[in-house]
């Protein structure tokens, strides 16, 4: 029955315990001009490093994360026996590819979040109580120019490397174009230069799913009455397209739940079902509803073609090196995706390596063991550090 | 704009007006037992015909439709300037390539519709109201047998032909099965042997939709008050199945609803996004919440393989000439759907046919024009009326 859950048995990190900070950015420096004509201040950001910054500040790599993570990417904050790691603590660690032996590992909370940085769940200063729908729309642009902010203030000049998958992803290439000069080495995955119409009716639907829960109320519902079972559903769609068919029929083919037989009923009677409703109802406990609509909706809004013409005149400034990595049963940002920025990458003239790799687990294989994107993004990162 | 309803432009149909007649089988002879271990009695079934029955009575074509279909599969209704004729009016009508000159075509609502054949939405004669969630599980298998007494209510021996897309497609394969001598040949298009994981996860984010939906009221609503938002959900979700990634760049790529910019909003700012609305909401008035449980509930339970040991072993009694049909862009039941059914076929030695069309409309292809399906339809048909 543990193949139910989801989970892969947990591990114990060899990064050991970590603390999340944080920062706020206030006062006139730091008045935040969004894309949408908006100004957001001030701003706080969360988030996490790991490893030791170099004396000539030259081994920093920052970590973005995609949809659903947060600043607490490796390690543990507890050491309490059973909690999980941070959400890539299978790349982040000492003797691992992104090696905090070598390496100054920065994760941060990213703008519009709900675990520590200014988004919909934190209180807008205007008002006394949670921004909620009065948030700002943000989009990765912005994203990226806090992140840029909180790189300053860690007094970093020039990152070894930016590095992130799916809306993480977004970001490394965003970075590229908005900081030429800041980015060494850049490591988009399984990530898109914009996102299809298919890709964003699945975030409709999902938000859909949100704003008809009548506990949603318009955004405005209390922090411990969520609409539970909208998020969860919205998460239940995210979850089949992050796997693959081959993943699914590995991990559930079409096993039922009691044995070999039809219950004839409505409740869970597949494994796949019941794995759906156990990722749809933990999510609502880590996740914030506002956020989710928020955040699909800077993806959606992703679109480097629109944005600056032509995706070959969006990277034309670029100066740094990329490594593009694709897995082939990725069927939401499927390798075409990854391809088509190769392409756009190499008619600029760039510096790029492309890895389509080789994975029956979908969108998530970049989260995942059971693939060998860490000895690839090992030997790129060595690399760059070699011509930095 | 046009686009944006999803409708082709209405079409007259050559076959003018048509009427959907009912037969209710009662009496003792008519205890339909299901394969759940229930019975259902009496039965209704909504059935419509075009063409006339041969005086050998060698002419006749039954059509099967899938989740969202009905009895009324060509012709109009009332006639009216921009009534929409019926579901398969593309393929069936005199000179078409179930040509009503020369075949007598059948379609019935299946058992547990709402199109009038005995499903939740009719009154359980034991209580005097609507069966909803009192109504019996049903499967494929349970539904031919339905379709089989239909058969022998008119007088038919034999059939032609069993033709039907999806769900259609998985009472054609059932018929061959169940009815080996009644069924010459065989038509199942875009579909399965039996219903993948993903494509129950699919139905089952479906399902919680409309079970999420406060107004379902486990399944106690009226007629007047459906699980509105819930089902509309449920239809998006759907819809995005049906159509391809490629068909959904055609049809909307990008594009806005007003104009070039965002519109920073969680309203609808994408055309596709406007596209589902239209979808789901126009679904709510055709369709019954309770219903689209059930019947998603039976495709979920298919599983020839399951059933009879192997896909081979279920076939090995088959007396049908079969052509199989796919479509390229079809990711719901893609063609290695086909191909598996194709091979099974051949291992147990039957008279199988395979086209996988060419089409980048996904799985809805099987509805539209632009393929040339039919010409594939229409040439099989005249052989095997050739060696009936």
């Amino acid at each position: 029955m543990k193949q139910l859950s989801g989970f892969e048995p947990v591990a114990h990190s060899s990064l050991g315990l970590v603390t999340t900070s944080r920062i706020t950015f206030k006062g006139d420096n730091y008045i935040l001009e969004l894309e949408s004509g908006d100004t957001l201040s001030p701003v706080t950001v969360a988030y996490e490093t790991y490893g030791r910054l170099s004396r000539n500040k030259d081994n920093a790599i920052l970590v973005c994360h995609a949809l659903t993570g947060d600043a607490h990417a490796a390690g543990h904050h507890t050491g309490e026996p059973g909690e999980k790691p941070g959400w890539w603590d299978l790349l982040i660690g000492p003797g691992k590819p992104l090696d905090t032996d070598r390496y100054f590992i920065i994760c941060s909370n990213f703008l519009g979040g709900c675990k520590g940085t200014t988004g919909p769940t934190e209180i807008n200063p205007a008002t006394g109580k949670p921004y909620g729908l009065h948030f700002p729309f943000y989009t990765v642009k912005d994203m990226v120019k806090v992140q840029k902010w909180l790189v300053d203030y860690l007094d970093i000049e020039k990152l070894l490397a930016v590095i992130g998958g799916s809306l993480g992803g977004m970001q490394v290439l965003q970075w590229t174009i908005s900081y030429p000069e800041v980015v060494a080495g850049a490591l988009p995955i399984a990530t898109t230069a914009r996102m299809s119409p298919q890709a964003i009716a699945f975030n409709e639907v999902a938000r859909q799913a949100i704003m008809s829960d009548p506990q949603w109320n318009f955004g405005l519902y209390e922090p411990d009455s969520q609409p539970a079972s909208g998020l969860a559903l919205a998460r239940m769609i995210g979850h089949i397209t992050y796997l693959s068919e081959e993943a699914m029929l590995k991990k559930f083919s079409r096993r039922f739940i009691n044995g070999k037989n039809r219950g004839y009923r409505f409740e869970a009677d597949f494994q796949v079902e019941s794995y759906l409703h156990h990722q749809g109802s933990t999510f609502v406990n880590r996740f914030d509803a506002n956020t989710y609509l928020y955040i699909t909706r800077a993806m959606d809004y992703f679109d480097l073609h629109a944005d600056y013409g032509s995706l070959k005149k969006a990277f034309s400034g670029c100066k740094s090196s990329f490594l593009v990595i694709s897995f082939t049963s990725d069927w939401l940002f499927p390798e075409v995706c990854s391809q088509e920025l190769v392409r756009a990458l190499r008619m600029a003239g760039k510096n790029v390596s492309y890895c389509n790799m080789d994975s029956d687990q979908g969108h998530d294989a970049f989260l995942l063991p059971g693939n060998r994107m860490g000895e690839v993004v090992s030997g790129f990162l060595t690399r760059v550090q070699n011509e930095f």
